[in-house]
């Protein structure tokens, strides 16, 4: 299907968003008129930039409050309508869309509005133009996409027929079936959103919280089927009034809404990707450090082993159990401070990996980084982080392959025995300020994960949120968050947690070993007796450790933290095996205290 | 009244938040329960903070799900609120929050609840602990004020009595006429706080949005009345939850929230500071620069001359009409670049004005910036903003006399003609980010000023929020707005608008003057040509010149801008006399039209 996407979904002028439009690969444009408005180009200049860049104008929008009103308000309306109807003759636009009407001066007479309709209709046809009518959620007297449909089709015109906009419909909780009536022809237009699922007023929902398909809570996918069934064949269009979209980057949004739109039409059978290969497991995660003591000095106390070094760059693997981390001091180091730069991900066939991520519009990356090295397919993450395709299968090339043992001394600091580290549980990914939806689509849709439900978790200085994906067994948890402002982006957390079957016996060995432990207040424990019942001891053992507790349907939740170099720290996380959480009613006491740790902004 | 606030209301860590509240002047504090459990303090400590503070804690908060449950729940119920009554008497706190339940194990059974609330007081009751039973708005069976006083007089135990809220209660739209029902000693806790009038879930409003008495749409007086009448005379509590305090500085919000309840006081007849003096116009606007030449390049092609010159700073007074600009080029404007750094308001009583400013903890200026000065009132607004008062009767000491008149050359660039500006129209400040609320609540109960109705304003890279305050005439109008992120803060535009009676006239001078008026695309004047109808020759004279136009049942707002030094920028306006707008609509083409006058970010 062709794709489209309305210039008010993108930031920027006109100019920057039919730019970011073209190179995501959209065919088509919805003009917003402020957009034209603000436009220093003339409409045939801004005709012939959307041809250099292979752009059809295939919507006006919009013109509002023109039916159902008084005779000589229509009169006025009509003489606007003439001058849209020149601009769209300048622009080579050939459809406008029309909202049903908000105004007080409307009448709630369907045959007056089908008779106004079909006279602008007449107008338009003169200019070559069809006006697709469409009904807002909050019209005065239209509302629904039936109503606008009955009076479409009483105004009898063929250059009338209706616009068709997933949230208007949706949000009002109309039963899209009814659209497979609609003749497709008479679908003139169908302008897609998504929408977190909130129970508020459906303009204020609409003008601020839509989102692209996938993101939100509707069932976009069930709506284009019924669409579709239709006989609709005109384009797939993306109308989002999102104020975060508003602010960021034109480029990565319209990459992203790309994105929903091919992931919208695989779920709906319109197109056929390259299917996602689910990731098995964590095969690495890749920290890169200019300051190599701190992190060693951590890895250690924790019971990792210096095991292999990189035969060609400044890459060692540190390894206990299943856990691998790469401690990376090359150039980028210098550049980033210490971080969790990079993700290998066991997959049963990186090469179709890496061609869903591909066809997923996600960044490829050098398959090789330096000569030498094993060809490993990689894509970068919405926030940078580059993620590996590694071999789940032994007959493949492996990264492994890069690396030559080392022949440990007793006494390097790399030697220290295993202290019950057993794999990666999570990885917790905090995301730029303006990405977060686009991340937690990234990771559905490219890598084939699943997605938890959204949390917020108050930090004393500001409210996170935070999503977490999965694949089905839990050997890939990645927890995704965010901060409270952009302000937050430039100290973006992150952290690895490092699954333990006895998160006493590996805290006290961490400790031994000299690690030290976020400190957790006492009161926190006392709160914990108060809600739980436990076992004598046991809560003495967390309280003098800094573990802390939580627990559902599924089982127990233990885990405590270790103090953070660059942006990045540890956590020990003993999971019973039905537990699907990560801490959340934990995290505000765990933000409080590493802030306590820190100079008070 | 004695005052407090709970400590979920301000940004931080606890003993930021208790500092916080005990400079900003309360009596005590709500202790959030989180906001203890997150604290290294033990409770003997924050004890002792809080008496060092001349703090009370009058409450602890919240319990939940406490009540009509079954047998075996509500046994573990009392077992947790045991442990909660320990750690009150460690705290000195004697009353305890229990929030009306949101669990599905609650039934719908008053008795039920009644009895196991009269149980719970028993349990209290041995601790010296009041139980005070508020009705959330989302409780699972009880929901208004109403039905959780009918299950307290159930009850019937002394240390059982009620908490009402003023949001669970306005929220909902119960009459909060029946607040005289209850007798005035059964109400143990009122807590207070206002919300923009928002059509939206009441969780998610309560959670997100909540504001102080006085910045949302809610009648906090009229409510405050009934609780009064009620003969209720425990402290007025402020609980306010919302994303924006999390991340601003616990400082300023506490001296806010304490501001909102001085202003609520006085609404309700329960406290009466000095009256607030109004404010009868514009006496300057006071620009700060570094760079002086193209200031003072721009306010000669506007038709200003430079008439007089402080006697011991480097400030020139430029003057033409009544409207006044002084700029200053001393130390001040290194720091802080070319900026609107201090406005005078003329005062009909400037002493009376900063008393009043005062008592509502506006932060009072020295009153003479230089030993020969006339001694000047002055208050600093939330943005740091500096406000003088100034005498608008003849006998009173006056700014005027700091300046002596300059013999003004006739070939000095001051000297141009008047290009008829005959006064300020208004004044526009971009606020920080984190105090737009309380900068429209500022203005209005230190200066007495009205509030309009906010309005959102689409600038290319994302929404703005511009609400303006005046007085009764409109000699005083100051349009308040902020930037969609707090990253923008930074470079906070700021702009003064001088008064026309011929804004052609005015801007055709301008131009002749060497002068350059903002560029606006030519879209939009074929836009104003479909909107409305104008005599030959009109919009070809705005389209020549690049002014704006708007037009409501008030009239005409004709407008154009200068370009932009520093932060700062000059609007001409030519105002219908029953206009009370500032060109919002307009507001996203000027802002287009600005960025695309500056490198894209």
């Amino acid at each position: 299907m062709r794709t489209s996407i309305a210039t008010v979904s993108l930031s920027g002028s006109l100019t920057e968003k039919l730019t970011a439009a073209a190179r995501a690969g959209f065919d088509g444009v919805e003009i917003f008129e402020n957009d034209l408005l603000a436009s220093p180009l003339s409409p045939e200049e801004i005709r012939a930039r959307c041809a250099d860049l292979g752009l059809s104008i295939d919507l006006y929008q919009p013109m509002r409050d023109i039916e159902a009103v008084p005779a000589d308000e229509f009169s006025r309306n009509l003489r606007r309508a003439r001058h849209k109807f020149e601009l769209m003759r300048r622009l080579g636009a050939d459809t406008v869309l029309v909202c049903s009407s908000v105004s007080p001066l409307a009448e709630d007479d369907d045959a007056l509005a089908a008779r106004q309709l079909r006279r602008l209709a007449e107008l338009a046809a003169d200019f070559g133009i069809r006006v697709a009518y469409e009904a807002l959620a909050w019209g005065r007297h239209v509302r629904t996409y039936d109503h606008a449909w009955r009076i479409v089709e009483a105004a009898g015109h063929p250059a009338l027929g209706t616009c068709l906009d997933s949230f208007h419909i949706l949000a009002r909780g109309s039963d899209p079936k009814g659209i497979e009536d609609i003749p497709g022809e008479k679908i003139f237009f169908l302008q897609l959103a998504d929408a977190p699922q909130m129970a508020m007023d459906v303009l204020q929902w609409s003008r601020h919280y839509r989102c692209f398909p996938g993101q939100g809570g509707f069932d976009i996918a069930g709506f284009l089927g019924h669409v579709m069934r239709a006989g609709y064949r005109g384009p797939l269009s993306l109308e989002v009034f999102n104020d975060v979209f508003r602010q960021a980057e034109a480029g990565p949004t319209a990459v992203d809404a790309q994105r929903s739109l091919l992931a919208l039409q695989e779920a709906t059978g319109l197109a056929t990707p390259p299917a996602p290969v689910v990731p098995t497991g964590i095969a690495f995660a890749e920290l890169v450090t200019p300051d190599v003591e701190p992190v060693s000095a951590l890895l250690s106390a924790l019971g990792f082993g210096r095991t292999a070094r990189h035969r060609s760059k400044p890459v060692d693997l540190w390894q206990q159990g299943a856990a691998r981390v790469l401690v990376n001091t090359g150039p980028a180091a210098r550049r980033a401070g210490t971080s969790l730069a990079a993700v290998g991900l066991e997959s049963p066939d990186p090469a179709a990996a890496a061609r869903r991520a591909e066809a997923l519009l996600a960044p490829v990356l050098p398959r090789r980084r330096a000569l030498e090295d094993a060809p490993l397919e990689a894509v970068a993450a919405p926030d940078g982080t580059e993620l590996f395709f590694c071999a789940a299968r032994p007959e493949l090339p492996d990264w492994r392959g890069d690396f030559a043992d080392l022949e440990v001394d007793a006494d390097a600091p790399g030697r220290a025995p295993a202290h019950g580290v057993t794999r990666v549980d999570h990885l917790a990914l905090t995301q730029p300020w303006h990405q977060f939806d686009e991340a937690a689509l990234f990771h559905r849709s490219v890598l084939g994960l699943n997605a938890q439900d959204s949390v917020d978790v108050a930090d004393p200085y500001g409210l996170h949120r935070s999503r977490a994906v999965t694949n089905a067994d839990g050997s890939v948890r990645i927890a995704l968050s965010v901060g409270p402002a952009p302000t937050d982006d430039g100290a973006r957390a992150q952290h690895i947690a490092f699954a333990t079957e006895d998160v006493v016996a590996t805290a006290r060995r961490f400790r031994a070993a000299g690690g030290r432990l976020l400190r957790i207040p006492a009161n926190y424990y006392d709160d914990l007796a108060a809600r739980y019942e436990f076992a004598d001891g046991e809560l003495e053992t967390y309280r003098e450790l800094g573990i802390l507790y939580d627990r559902d349907a599924g089982g127990a939740f233990r885990h405590c933290y270790t103090e953070t170099v660059g942006r990045v720290f540890f956590e020990l996380v003993q999971r019973d095996a039905g537990h699907r959480g990560y801490g959340a009613q934990n995290a505000p006491v765990r933000l409080a205290a590493q802030h306590a740790g820190r100079p008070v902004r």
